[in-house]
């Protein structure tokens, strides 16, 4: 069995800074041991990485992806290879992606489907949840199977009527099976109903531009849903996750909930913490690069979100990553900003963005491992086998250089598509080395790592219900 | 340097549980490793301990203690001897007790007389804060210095007019110096100048007995003066701990400070998590025993604060330990509810009543160790010395059975005082066996510690406001 | 031109009250002067009526009644000639009725349907709202039309799909177009979708009972779909009525957003202030009597009712009189509650019960016409004809008794139904004469009236939005 | 007895708009007639008052004045004969002024020097509030006397210390005999002891000019006050009437009050609805002109101020009249801003500046005559003889151009102060004639009333809490 040390450095965990080797046995952390400690002092290994004056983090749990996702006529631009392996690069070592049930066809034909395009093509290990965009007696059965599998938890959207659309009656019975089955549903939460008249009043108007892609999905219509979607949770006597929270008024509406004891949670991206309309705005086509749904907003919003990651109004910071190129993707909807694909990429930044954020004093460095590694893997029934660096645990292990410089940039990142939503933007901070299950994926800047050694992870249940 | 190790138990922190051995050498955590592998099976130790079927949690840390206070003509019936032996048998290794500064006197002066109380005298580790009951130019200046010596947190009173009061603009001064120097002002929120009119008028038309003491600390005069204290606090720029929250409304003035942003922190206590005003009701002159400030509520009051302590509203649980026995002292208020001596045992009890928490779904177990171990640590300067398990820490650590059964009464219990508040309360977990920096205080429910093993704790600022 | 004095009463107003005869010319108010002044001396008068020790106020104005109202297969079973005359029975001189367009058909044949229904029939004034049952770019532009001529607002439905349901799109429509043209949007605010879930599980599951239906309709639906309508009005910048609110969560959706400023109005009725779940559980099919939409509530919500009428955080109390018998219609329903006819008999009842809320301290004599006469007068643009007791005013006057005592009786009430809900309640004050535009309806205590005396009213713009 | 008829003018009441003439006879509103009714036109009179194309209004009632009064070593440089001048000047016919105790001295003593400096100077009619400095069991008992006898309103101050300040105990006995005996208590509600903390603070830092006046009394310390007065209202079952509401926060704070259905009334003042910190900082010591107590606010306050009077989260608008010349008086505070006497001019500009904020949408006609006539009125227990125009009412009138333009400045206006702080403020709408009682008193823009004239008004409790 393979024996791998990593000394020197600083270990963080969501609760944890402690100066200890790690001692990584067959894939797995077998012990940690203060540094210059007899205990320490008696491992051999087989390798040896001094991670001196560096920080050893569990590896980045990203918990919305979409790769390959097939979106508006075109697909994300990432396939689970080129994917998960910028991921890798970032130091995100578990992505949890969408299956995708078609409307009319079944759960397990969509699962199938995307097991299919992981299999054998994965840099690290993948989990799937399922989009439901279908729900009906049959879809609604089939979910107490996927559970009972590994498949845990169910995105539900309150947008896109007619593609992923479920009508509130649908949405109350997938919760009152969830609330039965220990599931966990994930909301897009955006009054797709009243956007897409305001949409088509936009475009008759002339008002083609992508900015007004921010101004039809107004803030209240993003609180409206998450409004609704809690009050339908608290009816199904369900806990609820809400996807890419991006408005004040929604994090105050998760607030609330959580304030009266419900069990409802709320993701943040990087992209709603660094980004705003201003980018939407950029001249010519360029705000183009930023359309995601739910949209980018007014600067304002970002301190509500980082407050609401500091105070446990949110619990997870997640990508969304749905990465499409400017050239030939987003471009479909030039003259329309209704046909640009939505997604931003960003499986790769995540990391290091929120190491930006600590440096900067928005969030301690635990909570920055809690948020991106801890909370995301408890959420989703990973726990604790990813999330954290403890006896036991995977060896998704990071070594992170706190002090180093890096500037991004779509000439530099390793994601499959030909821009960056943050080109130019200066970091301290920088993924040095990556374990994936003890193995090396990442060595010193290099990429070490394989197609294929990623393995599929079923899950079990939401663990911040219990 | 003697070893010990603790094998076979769950270690549980307050983001992992880890089935692990844990390895102790001279006085501190050295290392932990998974049960079974190699790592593990190389240790040798001086000492084995058995944890198997068993938690390994940190040691206790009662962040909120009066030994030997003066209160009332009388003073609390535990010594610093008394009193720490009692934490232990309870796994409470850490007690942050209050020195008081006297009216016309200095912080020093009353530093130095709780030294000197406690010095060579505790069974486990000691630290203090100061209460200040004269906030002037002087005491004001001697803040900086005590902070900078660990004493880095000062109680105010918003109640006790004549005896610990200080104005608002007492209070607004020592914010404004904590908000410079670091330190963390601690309140007692309740209006203490309109309770004593009500205390006065109940007096007068005969309501003496100790429920009307429940009667006259009204919960909107908590609110009041908890929201009070955060305004104030915000004027200051200064970070706020409010202790021995009570009320539901008072729960709801620190979470709506917390959503807006603010350093807002929230300390309850096991007997307003347990009693209520039924207990102040119960018939004779029994309803004395549960005489405290802030008084027990109705019990409509306790899932607000549970609510609180699963949200994060609400941060550490600490006891307020300040026993007064039934006899001789809590009756001195026969005939006067305001006589009564202001205090409950509880020092030994709270691991326990937590952890019973724990088993009626209340708190998660992790959730559990955060509250009563590093959370307090953390709040107060002593991480990560103490509140976890982790190499480095010092070996704080209680091996708990959390299957266990007992009854808590005055007869088997080791504070000194002649009643218990939980009188006969059944539960489920208990103590087994503690260490203090890896020294058996507890071995196996045998008491083998001593007076002056436990140590004066300098402590760092407060790590939640970092 | 005929002249008729009231003298000795107390006139009350929404801001007066006021010690003087009442002089009326031709249909209309003509003079106020106070008691054995000159003036009123002066007054010669055609017809003479003692109001000495009596109240003299503004006939009632009840916003909302569904005389001959189909629905679920029945028709309501006032007529308009029956259901006005009940009206003038009990003190209230102008109804607005809903005009109901059907679906596939033009605003304009559902109100020509409703004119003839109404046409030579009414024994007081009335006036319409209209129904949009199918919101689309035709009806959008008729309501332009209808608000020129008179009918100037339009009330959307978010519960009863398939019958009068508009989904958040169309309600967006008609709201921008209400911002537009100066209508009012009138909401049922009931998150219909996820009712008709309920519904179908409770009746699958044998929950058949009358009571079931205020099971299905729950508190967090009515909260939820009032927070929508409330955030579409926000986007459309359009003004809210909420027709029956029935909640305590609804009421403080409207009190919220009124606080922020918005345009939002609320409306209750008589059913939420005095009756309760209790009288859906009433047993046998007795719960059939109070089967309504939204449904009463538990006990606990009626406060909240009338807390909120007196800080105006609700404006009107209306009747939403939909009258179904028992026999034959109601019984539709047994073995399936959600069979039975929705609504309620009430016209002849709102003043005397508002009364009795005054005889009972809930709110002031003042705001009892507020809410009953003035509000809904200057909600519905018939202010100042209809709605208070001032020169120039249309001369609609209730001499009305404080102290006269009655006994509510399905025997002994007017309108055109087989029971009452208010059966055998006491209640002090009674209507003694009611004038319409200074015609003697009733007369001490006798029906003078006639069909068709009652005139159609073409109303202005929602008068609180200015 | 005299008759005057005022005729062809708009009657405007808190909830009536009338084209109407007006009837007095002796003193008192004997009728009101629609224009060119056989009743109007019966009438003869020995005055007539053409009001064509005006508005005929009641007469203003400032609830809040300080005629002569003694603050910071001199005097309020309006007398009671100049102040009452100027209030008929601007149309105001009440004025209800503040008697103050003096520390140690009865309330009898206080109010019978204050029946003294008014008696036979008055132009207007005049009542007493009480101003309670020293709250003892002597002074609580005088104020049952005084209630019965007419002053029925007590203020008291949470600010300047040593001076008015009572403390919290004090105030919750002012209240609970308030509750007692109908009385209603007035609240200064700002944190007077950590203000002058701070004002120490600011002049010790050589932050003297008159802006730091508005810097040291912070919106959180109006807003900290105004919650501890309601609290304590609620302990002692008593109304409250804050006075001077300035920030957003404090209005809040009311607004949240009475969401809970507590009986808590809010007062703002034309400066901050129409200056701000703008003018507080004007050059040199201009900024002392606008210095008073709570101080001006940031502009973005001002919204929150108009929102609350909308919704009647605010009931009543006053002036806080405390005039004192910059010469002489405001010049005592040069190079110590604590030593600017408190206190703006505006009884004369009262009705004006609300007239304009009708003129510009931020009130309708109505609620202006309802929050500085009617609302007053009936807070202070004047009604129905002032505050609305109706039989039987005192007949204070004023006939209104609404079409007039004029300029504020000192150099035209009456009060007896050698500026305005609205000097150059452009209004539409001016006041062309005011009756007292029946009585001329302002005739075409021409005085032609005398000190004498105005009556003492002895008040009946708080109609807003029946």
């Amino acid at each position: 069995m393979s024996r791998t040390v990593i000394h020197g450095g600083l270990v963080i965990t969501a609760s944890d800074e402690i100066h200890a080797d790690v001692l990584v046995e067959g894939g797995r952390v077998a012990a940690l041991a203060a540094h210059g400690t007899a205990a320490a002092g008696s491992w051999t290994a087989d390798r040896s990485i001094d991670a001196t004056g560096k920080y050893v983090i569990p590896g980045g749990v990203d918990a919305h992806t979409h790769m390959e996702m097939p979106f508006g006529g075109t697909s994300a631009a990432d396939t689970f290879e080129t994917g998960t392996r910028a991921a890798a690069w970032g130091g995100t070592t578990t992505i949890i992606d969408f299956a995708v049930q078609s409307v009319g066809g079944s759960l397990r034909g969509g699962l199938d489907a995307w097991y299919a395009k992981a299999d054998g093509n994965c840099a690290v290990d993948y989990a799937f949840h399922m989009i439901l965009a279908d729900v009906n007696e049959s879809s609604l059965k089939e979910m107490d199977l996927l559970v009972s599998e590994g498949v845990t938890s169910f995105k539900l959207f309150m947008a896109y009527p007619g593609v992923f659309y479920s009508d509130d009656g649908q949405i109350l019975r997938a919760m009152q099976r969830a609330g039965g089955n220990g599931g966990l549903i994930m909301m897009h939460a955006e009054n797709g109903i009243a956007i897409d008249v305001l949409v088509e009043q936009a475009l008759a108007a002339g008002r083609t531009d992508p900015r007004y892609h921010g101004d039809v999905r107004k803030v209240a219509l993003e609180a409206e849903a998450t409004h609704r979607a809690v009050q339908l949770a608290r009816v199904a006597g369900a806990p609820l996750y809400v996807v890419h929270v991006s408005a004040d008024e929604a994090v105050a509406e998760i607030a609330a909930a959580r304030h009266k004891g419900l069990p409802v949670f709320g993701e943040t991206c990087p992209q709603y913490l660094f980004l705003s309309t201003d980018n939407l705005a950029e001249p010519g086509f360029e705000g183009a690069k930023y359309v995601c749904s739910t949209p980018l907003r007014p600067r304002e919003h970002q301190e509500a979100l980082w407050r609401g990651l500091r105070n446990d109004e949110l619990q997870v910071v997640s990508t969304d990553h749905c990465p499409f190129c400017f050239s030939g993707q987003k471009e479909l909807g030039r003259g329309d900003f209704s046909k640009i694909p939505n997604g931003l990429p960003g499986v790769e930044n995540r990391m290091d963005l929120l190491h930006q954020a600590v440096v900067e004093g928005h969030i301690s460095r635990r909570r920055w491992i809690d948020i991106a590694c801890a909370a995301p893997a408890r959420m989703f029934g990973l726990y604790p086998k990813k999330g954290t660096i403890a006896p036991g645990a995977d060896a998704d292990i990071v070594v992170y250089d706190p002090h180093a410089e890096q500037v991004i940039s779509a000439r530099t990142h390793h994601m499959n598509v030909d821009y960056s939503a943050y080109e130019g933007k200066h970091l301290t901070g920088r993924v040095e080395t990556v374990l994936s299950r003890g193995v090396p994926v990442i060595d010193r800047h290099t990429y070490v790592g394989r197609a294929g050694h990623g393995a599929y992870l079923p899950r079990g249940t939401c663990q911040f219900t219990r």
